[in-house]
């Protein structure tokens, strides 16, 4: 029943251009729905879909419900703080617990890297990744890549630089996988700290005044300040001279860029609060908000196209 | 489409004469529904409505929950303690999500006065304030007019005694506004700390003797002990001495008159237990339980009204 | 419209026969609606149920809520944690508040034994016993009899031996109330501390080993180790000697044979890794996973026993 070339989506890597261009193509009309009067079609009724969630989400938790619930699925959201992992079950029991429900599809986000793939072995039904420790986080990438594909109509040759903490962003990291797939040209901004150990490969800068002029998509990665146990970046003072995008650096991008974050924002750390509520011509270059409406229409998509 | 005169439903004494009766007396109908065998009408199938708690809630939130799943409304439960806002996310940020999501409407309940006021300028979608700090809680003011209504048929020169800590309660303020409103004569029954620090204009005694056997309607506040940073009243002894309801007092209450509190009840501090769980002709004066199940039908009726 | 003898579910001894007989025969056809295409029929549109969990509960929560999803019916998850009671409100003013609002039948676990009982008394519309402290799961001891029914065709005459922690389980309770109802033989495999106060009616062993051989079903219990206030059954090395299932057991299990636990299983405690995770002939033996699928069946054949 599943359209796409597997049956699950578990990293941005792995994804083959004919499945990133099916999800693309059908995300408008997915769009389209969430713009009418009646928000809802009953593609998937009789569907059962579980958010089995073991980190706090708000964006993305509910992003897959409201996308599950427009599509008329039954979804049920199964949290760890009210779960019986408290009770010491292993995650394989748990797994076994959901599936032996007849279930039909799982979304799963968990703190730890490559638990999604283990689970996506386990199990026979499809797994959507939603993040999963530092590793991956696939429908990001991919409704990063539907806001540009928006926005310019094209990826081959754009030039974007990821910027702040690349090392501990599953975000970055599979934005990093698919834009380079689809021909963009990927710039790193970031300290030696927030690099891996070998970067020798990728394409470094230290300072977002080298890349600012000349980028056609700052993308802006999120702090995790509360998952560091570092310390920060030695103040934040550092981090706003060297990375922080301000009004002055906003000014200077070019005619057509964009900038983008995956949100939340730390306001003041990765972006003042000045350019967070600029509005006009500068502000419009702000996609942070088209993000999140293009988030719901790219997971209608691939439900639908995994459950359809 | 809204056919209320505002957008939202922000404070209960901005609410328009023509307002008040619309959602009255569109009540009757949706009471109707929920005493059906089948208490479901497609009414707003389609409609995405966001229940945003930021303050733990069990019969608000529930009552909004069970009003649009009966309108067969779209329904998110995001509450504060799994959001994003552990990690520091603004709540005008968070808002900025919720609306990229193409939301229909927010319910909102937040511990700061003046909240819901603030977001319902920043949003263009519709907001209802389902308890805001100790500013506002209009939908619970609508329903026990509506309770009102439904016992004494006119509004019109009755007497309402307010009873217990109207300082601190959201309930009282919006209260107060609407009775006055529909040409209620309202007294307040509180010693002075439980007073705003003006009160000569408010028509105030300090005992609820005084007002026992002349009152049609005996509205009892529910003492806040959760919220309460200063001592308690000088003691649990001295609030049963001038304010609680006990059964003589129950006992000396007029013909037809009635008792309301908006719940949940402190047993023993507002209210006995004996007169709590009292039958025959004195247990008919309590009209806790009406209030609630009026509290569907209101908020069924002005989801209707706002989106239908 | 509730085609059994009681309004209720409260415990499993008081259930006649017949009642017993209808839920087991109307499982089958909900059983083959969890494995259509379309899992859900409207038999239920427009019922309100709750799932009130005063205990956290994943599997048995999730298990009823997708029964009733599977339904049509609109469920409203109330767990403590979110509730007014934390604001001191008695359990007896939270029934009337949700009975208020026209709901048509309530789940409830709670941590107390007889809550459940107390709560049917009190109220009008039918309540389903989820789970009260030691004392009874009567929804688990039906399932349990569903697996068995589904495994031997039969159950006169069948031996089980029930495994564990007696003393504090409610599963253990409720399964002996319904096992010897069926003409089932049982013995507890328990050492003394496991055991109430007086246990001279009963069958009882201190060792596995006696029972291993020769039983049909091997009933396994769930350490409550989270609700363990006494020390815990002198050590692991000791429970694994004489109660927990190895391979070597596993195998002396006679043809035909089944193993059976509420789940979540505490591997290396009742269940050695090696069992849980067996294949072939063996593995076939394990009964667990289709526990969980036939409690769907059973859940939605009860709530439309109750309900339709």
């Amino acid at each position: 029943m599943n359209m796409l070339s597997k049956k699950s989506i578990v990293d941005a890597g792995s994804l083959e251009p004919e499945d990133i261009e099916l999800i693309l193509s059908n995300a408008d009309s997915f769009l389209e729905i969430s713009r009418r009067d009646v928000k809802k079609v009953p593609t998937l009724r009789g569907k059962t879909v579980i958010n089995l969630f073991f980190e706090p989400s708000t964006r993305t938790r509910t992003s897959f419900e409201i996308a599950a619930k427009r599509l008329s699925a039954d979804i049920i959201n199964f949290s760890s703080s009210s779960s019986s992992l408290k009770k010491g079950e292993s995650i394989i029991d748990t797994l076994k617990t959901i599936l032996s429900m007849n279930v039909d599809l799982i979304v799963i986000r968990h703190s730890d890297s490559g638990t999604v793939k283990m689970i996506d072995r386990f199990v026979d039904i499809p797994v959507i990744n939603a993040g999963d420790g530092k590793y991956q986080h696939p429908t990001q990438a991919l409704l990063d890549l539907y806001t540009i594909q928006k926005r310019f109509g094209k990826f081959e040759g754009l030039k974007v630089a990821i910027v702040g903490d690349f090392l501990d962003s599953r975000v970055a990291r599979s934005d990093m996988d698919l834009f380079e797939k689809m021909g963009m040209e990927v710039t790193i901004v970031a300290p030696t700290m927030f690099l891996p150990e070998d970067y020798s490969e990728m394409n470094v800068r230290h300072n977002i005044d080298e890349v600012i002029k000349d980028t056609d998509i700052l993308y802006i990665l999120r702090m995790q300040l509360e998952r560091q146990d570092r310390k920060f970046y030695p103040s934040v003072m550092e981090y706003n001279r060297f990375l922080t995008l301000d009004m002055k650096r906003l000014e200077e991008m070019k005619p057509g860029s964009v900038v983008m974050h995956p949100g939340p924002v730390n306001r003041g750390t990765e972006i003042t609060d000045e350019v967070m509520d600029v509005g006009g011509t500068l502000g419009e270059k702000i996609a942070i908000e088209e993000q999140v409406t293009y988030g719901v229409a790219i997971r209608m998509a691939i439900l639908y196209l995994i459950l359809g």
